[in-house]
């Protein structure tokens, strides 16, 4: 199913519009006229809303608000019909990120070469939006946006930014992220991957090695691609072109029956001795910098999204809770048992998205530090998980039909929970800060 | 102990004098130039900092970290001292409110009547402060400042705002605030306690029931005790002094051997046919809504006291870990259980705060709502014990010894979970919000 | 896949043989002899062993030894070949039930009848047996030994049993069992299928009312069906053979796209009119009794099963932790963060077996209580989810392949909690006979 | 107070009896006779009993009735009634030892010696039995009979025993363990206490260093001493005689102020060349050995005590819950989220006393090895600890007065998780021994 032309013209307008806007006018958040302490006129009586029991939206920019409107209409009208089926047969189709691109959700952050230059929080809104609907299509998204432009933007060439940039940015070029390596997740830097100066062909690279888990890697046109770089022995990161390859040096195989994750496309990246033109390795950064800095980004990202993931959860049960009628016909979200679970979940739901907008405005800021994305993303995506499950439970046998979609968010948002930092990983992260000692070994 | 009167001066000035500006100037965030997403020129590189980890002290006006600066170093330099002795004892010295109200630590959010007028963030970072001390502090100081000044501001005639206010204000007056009954806790609108018309005293009222688990009762001079008005039936509030009380008719007999917040002093109130005259009964509010307003003000205070005693738990520990070696000289701060203790409870505080923070700009924005209260106070209550009690572990059999004072804080905390609304009560209110079902009975 | 003839005689004598034997002697404890306090020559130095931490095979009999052998090496030479494909296709096999036919695995409690007539620990250990492959191949066992075969040498008339129970013993039949209706699932007291006098055909009543969740309903052939008789009003249950029904009077389409159970299969069960000779009713028990003692029976044995399960996802994660290395060629096995989760998870295995063999043993005796088992049904159920769920963070980001098998289990014990009395229904059961009030209401 | 003669004369006869009993007839279980699974004429209809869910009962002799009740009825009687008053004053009354004595609950295991020679389960229900009322009570017990008696037994020489064991077992002479070093918690092995030759006393020796945590200190007649013998280096025990040691060099200061354990006395053992007769060493063990050994016993002896005191958290909160009335009258037990505790503590409290009790029927029959003490030790005190604090929120704000007992529990279960062996080195333990790798540095 593909978005017809002027349904897409509907909803693009808007995040490319505002965008522009916030240029001009100096970014206001919608709710700083009310930080004083003297509130001139307050409203009648406020209501508390289960859906942002915090009143998060308070502290949102018009702006802000308006995109995520437009990422949130598009995201319920356009992709949730497809996710089920797709998520049944492990299916991507990669005319979502088109649209994405269409509507300017694709590397949202970034300032120029045809992208929308909003806010971080602007930008976990987005992400937000995505993943109410669906974990995989949010990863598919982080991979374009945050790994593979972020990277680019971050520590690429002027002509590597002219190059890829705005054809992503339109989701016209489809981007994946090469860092794990089959024996090598929780610690990159042991990675075997390795650039070696190219045997035969002048000014190119010749590179070699295996990436598992990747995101994309079956469909991508540009791969991301981090490798020890012989010549120093450290790592640094190489765009690999698929057009480009030689026929046998790039093969991308597809990973297929997941627990979870299964509305996107994971695979597999083997490089045999494949050319890669010197221009086409990133100039400067040396070492994990380069791939933990696109981490840095793709995991405040999940820290967000996952929120989405939750949200939708508490929708979920709540309707069902409110339709279910057991014991003389009351319906069961009246008992207390389930009471609490909801009343848990919405907790942990606007308790996460909170810390996110905290983080999102202190990157804005120059403010944020890899710990504080470390905290989110561990703690987000543990709490998602957790409420998740035990909201799974109001549906009792129910919740085994793949028709409720909770099971399916309990299985991604188990996956969110592993990569990008597995969360004993980023617990050893932060107490490491913490204490000063370092206790992975 | 009491503080010299020049070591209180060097205090005071700050507090009085920082709200004094506060209205001169209309409070602007120390952050809100950030807000806005081309932050100019970003700090070299940002540090992460254990003890504020998302960096809300970014979300602070200055008037605001001037006002916690003086509360924590009044707390930590002239109440720290006296608290290990007077759990022991179970000894609360009324000095210490009198301080408080020296620095104007009292009633601090009212405008006028000698207060400071501080913003709703601001007082609850006194708060943190004084229950980063202990918790039994704090809760003497809730019900003087949320609990009887905040009912007498919002209820009380302009006779009863300037004759009490004024003298509580300055700790002179000391408040105790009787709702809950023995045999009602959680339901207080089955109260047992009447105020009829007096048999004998032209313009007075006869208050005759009993109240249990009243901070201050004991010492009080101003009981602000509910009751119903049996001319109505519904529920009103009296202010009980105990000066003007006939011997026999009031008794505020202690209440011993507590578990928890033995800092603090806890009592029954015993009124027969106690004399109060009609002037000292609230004019307007009848039923829940009198206490529980006041409630809802002292159940903000606790969201964010109860951080303030994690933060305690997690720096004692965090030191004692860093201190303590065992196995081949390690400390045990670098052992992997021990960090992922540490790592959890730096995020729930983090998290407790940023949520405590942003009920706080609502409230000041007027647009707060009783069940956002509801989840901060149930969420920063549990998540405080539940770590608390687990960085407790750290302590190992040294835990045992009060001097640590980590077991303090647990057994506090317990108490903080139970009173002003026990979690489960709050889960079935946030419940009710979520579905529109009760589930009370 | 189908066993050889030759392969299944090397195992099917162990069963039936050893059963004739426990009729000849009296069972007794292999372990009775040490029960005494002076136990004459304690053996060397007793080993620890993290597949039975507690050594519950010390309360084994000699013949319950060899029946958990011969199943264990069933179930894993026969059957777990066949898992992963079935699962991912969510096809079942129905030949696996015939195999279980031949070597006695079928009802293998029950006395005559051509079944085992073994201990109820023997039965709990067949059915861990199978569990440790897959909960699915479990269910539809239990659907077959305890719902329907259970049910009908309980309650079935002479007739009945002789007719159907030597079949069903040999996996030549197929049961399901009918309770469960679309709206009614934890209350099925409300159930709205219905036997009326059929219309036209004398001696036969006619049978409507649709059921969902049904294990094996879309294969089975005899489906044991609870439905009001309209004569009194009260529930009664009908044998309903599915040659015997006219064509649009028996449906029993496949539920599809399960997020859980995939190797078995699920359905529904439609009946339009579907006369059923009054012969085919139980003649005398009536109410939920019927239905709850069936219930009963398979409680227990999911009791046992998941603990099945869960030591394989200890198994599996114990191996992967020593396979897998991360951080300077350290097997992640060796982390602390690591190790609790295999401590916790093993901790958990062995109280829960202990728990059921406890119960089996009163079972036997004739000491057993519905709540009992309510107890170890809803403990064991959760505790085995909960552990797995952990133990699959073990597996990182690979927890996501199919291959690895966890993630099945998880997905499964998921459901198992939810079916036949969701937790929060057996803790409200607990609640009851503790209390003495009920609180479903 | 003390028990009358004639009192303790009614409770007295019956251990020592049965116990004589015990050796003349072989300790039967009463339920062997029903093991089969033709179980002659079952009672009527079993009844769930709530104090003892899964019938654990039902696996105890009828000696080990005997003395259960016995113990229970003493500990209820008589102990009972002082621990309110002894736990508000941390005081310990040694009489209570002597009591025990008088009833043979001392050293109970031990063969001779005047001693009952009873079962390990039987001493496990004795244990229960104590700790049922308070835990510092049952420390105080447990260092005179599993760590001291059990030494002696276990290593001292034949005049050792004879000297020491017919005395501690009458409760004359009071015992204490000297291990734990201010600087040596969970790692014994780098103990700083040292023996040397005594410089002028032959066949003495001169002993020296500090222990800390000490139950019975202050008031113990014998107290064993681990300490580095200088000769070897390696770790030796020594029974240091108070009655015996020069003026200044033993000293033994209580720890006052204690968070929890308060009935019972804690303290320390200096040590300052105080000659120690050679005669008053344990002749052959070396090393870790000895001390591991009498930790085995006395952490087995904690796995069933800490069963006794969640027994009686849930008997104290079921009652209060039955009593309680809030929202129109209903008893607080009927409502979901007070069952819910009520089901999970009941479940862990019969799963933990199943495990402990197979772990004495090992230990009797030489099959148990210490990581299945370190496993019991370890989920029963955290099992009971959890539940307790559980059970705890349903007093509400009634739980910080001291009379209704759960908080003092709670208090003590949290010490029990700490000492000997704090949970998460038990975990490790337990990880060592499923992995094969350590985990400790």
């Amino acid at each position: 199913m593909q978005l017809e032309a002027t349904e897409l013209n509907m909803l693009r307008p808007l995040l490319r519009n505002v965008a522009k806007q916030s240029v001009a006018t100096a970014a206001r958040p919608v709710a700083s006229r009310g930080f004083a302490t003297s509130a001139s006129a307050p409203a009648p009586t406020p209501a508390f809303n289960w859906e942002d029991p915090l009143n998060a939206r308070n502290l949102l920019t018009e702006e802000e608000i308006s995109i995520s409107e437009t990422a949130e209409a598009y995201c319920q009208e356009r992709i949730l019909p497809r996710v089920l089926q797709a998520y049944r047969d492990e299916n991507y189709d990669r005319q979502i990120l088109e649209e994405m691109g269409e509507l300017g959700l694709l590397g949202a952050t970034i300032q120029g070469y045809d992208c929308a230059g909003v806010s971080s929080v602007a930008s976990g809104l987005i992400t937000k939006a995505v993943e109410r609907v669906d974990s995989g299509y949010r990863s598919a998204m982080s991979v374009q946006s945050a790994l593979v432009m972020g990277g680019i933007e971050e520590f690429g060439t002027q002509e590597q930014k002219d190059k890829f940039l705005p054809k992503m940015a339109k989701g016209k070029l489809l981007g994946a992220f090469g860092l794990t390596e089959p024996n090598h997740g929780s610690d990159p830097g042991s990675m075997e991957a390795i650039a070696k100066p190219h045997p035969t062909k002048k000014g190119y690279l010749s590179l070699s090695g295996s990436k598992t888990w990747i995101t994309n890697s079956p469909i991508a046109d540009v791969l991301l691609v981090w490798a020890k770089y012989q010549e120093t022995g450290k790592i640094r990161g190489f765009l690999v072109e698929r057009s480009e390859c030689p026929p046998g040096t790039l093969e991308t195989p597809a990973i297929k029956d997941k627990n979870g994750l299964r509305a996107s496309l994971t695979g597999m990246i083997h490089l045999d001795e494949c050319p890669i033109p010197e221009a086409n390795m990133f100039p400067d950064v040396e070492g994990l910098t380069g791939p933990f800095t696109c981490l840095n980004g793709a995991r405040y990202g999940i820290a967000w999204g996952v929120m989405g993931a939750l949200e939708d959860c508490i929708a979920r049960s709540r309707t069902y809770a409110l339709e279910r009628k057991q014991f003389k016909g009351n319906p069961i979200a009246k008992y207390q048992l389930v009471q609490k679970k909801l009343a848990d979940a919405t907790t942990d739901a606007t308790y996460g998205t909170l810390a996110a907008l905290q983080v999102g405005r202190l990157k804005d800021q120059g403010k944020a530090t890899p710990e504080m994305i470390s905290m989110i993303k561990r703690q987000n995506c543990d709490r998602a998980l957790s409420n998740a499950r035990t909201l799974q439970e109001v549906f009792g046998g129910n919740a085994v039909s793949d028709e409720y979609g909770i099971g399916r968010h309990v299985a991604n948002l188990f996956v969110t929970q592993t990569y990008e930092g597995q969360s004993d990983i980023h617990s050893l992260i932060l107490g490491r800060a913490i204490t000063g000692l370092q206790a992975f070994v």
